[in-house]
């Protein structure tokens, strides 16, 4: 029997990670009667009065957001991270391993109405997002090693405020995902003097497998190596390093390709697809800031949970989460589905 | 300023993966108004013509479920493992690697009655149910490297099926998370020559800050690197390695530990309390028989996902999945809340 990777299982190494990952094409056969999801509808009114990141409104802390336009960020009134905190006392002991954490949570919103999201926005609106993601990290890199650009959107990923809105996470420390990467990047390019990123752009260009989105800027694939159904990467084609390398005619492209690839998405299942997405570079901080950062390639992560329908997701439990990751289609399914659907016209604007 | 632990943030290391965990306790007083799940009931009838897993009924595929007393055991009809499938081509570029999954899925019926759960059942049926895993492990570890059991239990843990049952998925390799364990737990004893978990038991039977159930022969903590908000850990006393190694009389004490976890997480939120539970020891199959286990402790694993109450859960996103796991109480907040919760009486019988 000759080996066909749409039918038969087998695992794939993510070179970022160092973990595998199991592919099970042939189980998407099978019938679903568990959770369903709530269909995100547009169906919001673009001012709430009673949502506190609409402009003007009183926050719980008494604060006025104030009636801006364009983006508003605003510290986290509930942050994980702050700044000034004790640290804890050393421990030898190698089974109670405690360290500091020291940081900055800060809230971001996109627009002033809440019932637009980035694929429903301009690229020209697209482009002052992605100018405040710059500023706010040109602030914060200067001080922590570790600025985590992230958007959750969708009940489904945990957002509980629909109005479009990312947060950005500082940290003192490198976190263990971008501390692994770090490593992994590190020891390839000490191998192959070339950044793995970009050999991996080079070869699925060639493959014409896993693309989605394709221009001189930027690559969108489902990476060979994806855990979640519609998982995607953005990476640079211009060996940046960090969001704010970017150069004005890079953003504008990226702002194009965030808008395709958001409305794919909403268009694969009719719905405001929800996802969690963020941004990895290399690490800042006066801890990095002289640190070689030739092995690190900028990109964007996409994390989808939805699998069949607007309803119906991945849940990534039992043996996802004791053994490994787990997946029901191939990266390549994935990506000609993400490839095929309309990247132009929004469903709502049909 | 002092550090306290239930106010300020900071990380500590799981020493059996070598990730790190955020802790963030004063993130609790944040309001939620996010997705609220559907509290579990238990207002099922013990007997659901329409479901597969009932003692008599037909499934999909035409195959009678016989009618079964004590538990009842059958391959997954939708399998993500399946034993005969080609291997995949070799690769030798290390950006696409791919490797061969063979494997097995079954499903295992806790009882014939539909509206009972493990916390309802009694310690006798329990006691059916461990021995059942112990012959499906005695079979299954012969031939595969990794025999996971697990149970997902209730529609947040993404399980489809009501029915009191679990999952055992045999794979022809070490996944990912029982791999890195291995490693680990195999590096701690070269050093410490003694099993990292039983150090680990005996330090925190002297501390006494995350225990919930104590006994001769398992002990319940809260693990000092816990992810999940009520995560526990249920971990052998008696050196055990597999499953399959348990005296009669340490079956027995397990049954009435599981009735007792269990029972004191359906009380915590007044509701059939969603997790994902499994059991990790030594890896088995041909290829592990003849190795070292000393290194090695039986152990099981519960994540459940409620955080609040039974319809406010902790979502794993942005921040989570992007740059590393973040919990919202201390695991000795945690510990202690489960220590008080009465493990004896079960809410419904109240
Ligand atoms: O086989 P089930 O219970 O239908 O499926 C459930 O458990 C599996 C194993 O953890 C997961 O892969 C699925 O995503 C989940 O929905
Ligand atoms: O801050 P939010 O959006 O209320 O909270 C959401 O994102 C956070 C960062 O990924 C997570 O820790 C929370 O579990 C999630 O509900």
């Amino acid at each position: 029997m000759q080996f066909v990777a749409t039918e038969h299982q087998h695992r794939r190494l993510n070179p970022l990670t160092g973990t595998w990952v199991l592919v099970c094409p042939h189980r998407t056969q099978r019938p679903w009667s568990g959770q369903q999801e709530k269909a995100q509808k547009n169906e919001l009114p673009d001012f709430d009065p009673t949502n506190p990141l609409c402009p003007g409104v009183t926050r719980p802390n008494g604060i006025q957001t104030p009636t801006y336009e364009g983006t508003y960020v605003f510290e986290n009134d509930f942050p994980a991270l702050v700044e000034q905190v004790p640290a804890p006392p050393n421990s030898d002991d190698p089974l109670f391993q405690i360290a500091p954490a020291r940081g900055n949570c800060r809230v971001m919103c996109f627009h002033p109405k809440s019932n637009l999201t980035l694929p429903t926005m301009t690229a020209a609106e697209i482009v002052v997002v992605i100018n405040e993601w710059i500023n706010q990290f040109n602030e914060l890199s200067s001080k922590y090693a570790w600025v985590q650009i992230f958007e959750n959107k969708g009940s489904a990923m945990g957002c509980s405020n629909p109005h479009p809105h990312c947060q950005i996470w500082s940290c003192s420390f490198l976190p263990t995902e971008p501390q692994l990467k770090q490593e992994r990047l590190r020891a390839y390019y000490a191998t192959n003097d070339r950044p793995l990123l970009s050999d991996y752009v080079e070869r699925e260009l060639q493959r014409r497998e896993r693309i989605v989105i394709e221009n001189p800027d930027w690559l969108v694939v489902v990476p060979f190596w994806a855990t979640w159904p519609f998982e995607t990467m953005l990476i640079s084609r211009n060996n940046n390093k960090r969001i704010n390398d970017l150069t004005v005619d890079q953003r504008y492209n990226l702002a194009v390709t965030i808008k395709e690839l958001t409305t794919k998405y909403d268009n694969l299942f009719q719905c405001s697809f929800p996802y969690s997405m963020g941004w990895h570079g290399a690490p800042t901080g006066p801890e990095h800031a002289h640190a070689s950062s030739a092995h690190w390639t900028l990109h964007a992560i996409y994390y989808p949970p939805l699998l069949r329908s607007a309803t119906v997701r991945k849940f990534m439990v039992g043996f996802e989460l004791l053994a490994m990751a787990q997946r029901d289609l191939t990266p390549e399914q994935a990506a000609q589905k993400l490839r095929e659907v309309d990247g132009k016209c929004h469903y709502l604007e049909k």
